[in-house]
C-alpha cells in the first residue's frame, strides 16, 4: 500500500518529535484560544453569553475506512467534517477540534503529514483550529477519535427533540451518493484485487466518489437559514442514513413522518451507478449514510422563506403518530421505514 | 480470557442498544450541563468569567493497558484518572468528560458494563459527568478515546512555562510504584503463561499494584494548595514519569532544574521490588510513569506554607541553566537527567 523506502520511520522520532513535526505548521486564527498544542490541556474563553457544544467520535480503518481507496489527505479532511457535521447539527458553529490517531509501525512520518494536510485543509475552511490531541502507537491498523467544540446562542440550540406535528422535513444537499460511491470503489477495489494489472474505472463518477472520500459539512446551510430567519424545529446530520435519522427525530420529538418518495434528492450519478448494481436508488438514500447533509424541520409558516433555495429540499413532514414513519409511493402506497441497529 | 457463555453478544443489541443499556444509570450532576447523551452533541453552560481547558488521552490495548492482568471495572476507573490528571495540571477543576470506545468481537455487554462501572465509580468520585462518546466496532483490540473538560478563573491557570529560577520543585505523592507495580504483574503473567496452573503470588505489594491498576488524580492537591494560598508557578502531571515532566517544565518555562536523590519520595514496596528485580529504585522513580501524581515549581516565599504537608516533597528548584536537568546524589555527584524520546 504505502512506498516505505526513503521515508521517515515514526519510532526515530518519538513522540514528542512527531508532534512537533506535525504541529509546526499550525496556525490559531481564533482569538478565543488562550493556549493550543504545548501543554496537559488546550484552554479556550468562551464567548460571553454563548453555550459550548462538544460532540466525539471515532474512525477506525477497515471499519470507517480503507487505506486500499482512501488517500490520507482525504481522510483527514473527512475526519473533521465528521466531527463538525455534529456541531452544526445543533446550529451550533464549531471553533476547534482535538484529534489523537494511533497508529501502527507500517505508517511513515510522511504517511502521517498527509493525514494532517487534508486535517489543516478542512481546518482552514471550516475557520477551526486544531488545538490539542494525543497519538499512540497501536499493533494493528490506524484509529482516530475527534472531539469538536462549538458554541450557539441559547435561544438558537437546535436539538432533535422541537418538531412538532405538521412541521415540514427538509433535507439538504443530495442523499446515496456516498454510499454508491463507496459500492463503486468496493468493485474496483475487488477487481484490482483478482487482477493488479487492471486500473480502476471511476470515469464519470467523480461527484459520487468525491461523495464518500472529501463529503463536506454544511456549514453554509447553518449560515443559510440564519440570513433566511429560520430557525429549524429540530435537527440531525445525516451520518448513519436518512432512515436512521428521521427515527431519532420522530423518538426525540414524540411525532411521526410521511416523506414523499418523489421528493427525495438523489443526483443522476448516484441513479445511475444505484442502476449498475441492481439497487433501488431510494433504498440507497434512505439506508446509505455518510452523506453528511442535514435533516431539520421548520414550522410550516416558514416554507415561503425555503421554497425557493435550490440546495434544500422540503420531503416530508411530521405527523402525531408517535414514532411511525412512513415512505409514501408515488402510486401512493404506504411503508414503514425500517432502521438498521433500530428494531433489535 | 473471558467466559462468553450465557453473555450478551454485542451484535445482537446494535449500537443504539449498547449506548442505551450503558447510560442508563448515567446520573447528571453537574447544573451547568444543558444536554448529556441523546443528541448529536452534549451541550453546557460555562461559568461566567471562567476559562475552559480541554485535553484529550487515547489508551490502547496492548499498548496502555493488558487485559491479562487488568479488570475492565479498574480500566474505566483509570481511563478517568488518566484524562483528569490533565486538566487539574493546569490547576483546573475537572467538570466532565466524553468517552469512545472501539471494541472488537469478543467483548460481550457485560464486558462493556464492567468497563463503563468503572468509569462512573471514577465520575461520582471526581463528581464529574459522562456527556457524550461513540462506540465503534474494530478488528482487533480495544482503544478508549476519553476527552476531559474543566475550568479555571483566568488568573488562577498554571501552565508549564512560569517557573523562575530558585522557584522550588514540589511533587505530591510517591514515585515509581506504579511502574514496580506493572513489573510485577508482567513477571507474574509470564509465570502464568509458562504455568496455567500457578496462581499469580502479589501478596504484600497491594499498594503498588494498585498504583498501576486503580491509579488517583489528584484533585485533593489542587484543593490542598488553593486552601494554603499557594499558586503554582508552573504544574505538569506526572504521566511518561518525573524525568520527562521535568525536562517540558524546563524547555517550556526556559530554566533548569536540579533534583537532590535523597529527597524523591519512594514508597518502601517500590523499593522492595526494585531490590528483587535488580533495578535501581531511583531509575524507577525518574522513568517510572504513570504516577499520575503532580510535579509543580512554587516560590521560595511559599516554602513555610507547604513545608509541614505531608503528601508534598520537595525534590529540588530551578536554576538559570536553561534545559539543563540534574540529578544529584546523597554523595555529591551529578548526573544529568535524560528522558525517554527527548534525546532523539
Amino acid at each position: 500500500m504505502f512506498d516505505n523506502a526513503s521515508k521517515t520511520n515514526l519510532d526515530s522520532l518519538g513522540e514528542i518529535g512527531l508532534i512537533e513535526k506535525l504541529t509546526s505548521s499550525n496556525n490559531i486564527i481564533n482569538s478565543n484560544i488562550i493556549k493550543g498544542i504545548g501543554d496537559d490541556a488546550a484552554v479556550f474563553k468562551p464567548t460571553a453569553d454563548k453555550i459550548q457544544v462538544i460532540s466525539t467520535d471515532l474512525l477506525v480503518e477497515n471499519v470507517h475506512f480503507d487505506l486500499m481507496y482512501t488517500p490520507l489527505k482525504h481522510l483527514g479532511y473527512k475526519s473533521v467534517v465528521v466531527a463538525i457535521s455534529d456541531i452544526l447539527a445543533m446550529n451550533a458553529i464549531p471553533n476547534f477540534i482535538t484529534v489523537s490517531v494511533a497508529i501502527s509501525s507500517k505508517y511513515t512520518l510522511e504517511a502521517m503529514e498527509d493525514l494532517y494536510a487534508g486535517l489543516y485543509l478542512a481546518c482552514e475552511k471550516y475557520r477551526i483550529d486544531l488545538i490539542g490531541g494525543d497519538t499512540s502507537t497501536i499493533p494493528k491498523g490506524m484509529v482516530i477519535s475527534m472531539t469538536a467544540v462549538g458554541e450557539v446562542s441559547t435561544e438558537k440550540l437546535v436539538g432533535r427533540n422541537g418538531c412538532k406535528p405538521n412541521d415540514l422535513l427538509c433535507v439538504s444537499g443530495d442523499l446515496g451518493g456516498a454510499y454508491m460511491g463507496y459500492q463503486l470503489m468496493e468493485r474496483e477495489k475487488r477487481v484490482f484485487l483478482a487482477n493488479p494489472e487492471m486500473q480502476p474505472d471511476l470515469e464519470g463518477f467523480d461527484y459520487i466518489v468525491g461523495r464518500q472520500l472529501k463529503p463536506e459539512a454544511r456549514k453554509d446551510i447553518i449560515t443559510l437559514l440564519e440570513s433566511l430567519d429560520v430557525m429549524p424545529t429540530s435537527m440531525i446530520d445525516i451520518s448513519k442514513g436518512l432512515a436512521s435519522e428521521v427515527k431519532h427525530l420522530a423518538k426525540a420529538s414524540g411525532v411521526g413522518f410521511s416523506i414523499y418518495e418523489e421528493k427525495l434528492p438523489v443526483d443522476s450519478q448516484t441513479i445511475q451507478m444505484a442502476q449498475e448494481f441492481n439497487m433501488d436508488a431510494t433504498m440507497c438514500a434512505l439506508n446509505g449514510g455518510e452523506d453528511y447533509e442535514l435533516l431539520f424541520t421548520i414550522s410550516p409558516n416558514d416554507y415561503e422563506k425555503i421554497k425557493n433555495q435550490m440546495d434544500i429540499s422540503v420531503i416530508g413532514h411530521a405527523t402525531d403518530e408517535q414514532n411511525i414513519c412512513k415512505l409514501i409511493t408515488p402510486s401512493g402506497n404506504m411503508f414503514d421505514i425500517k432502521a438498521q441497529g433500530w428494531e433489535k
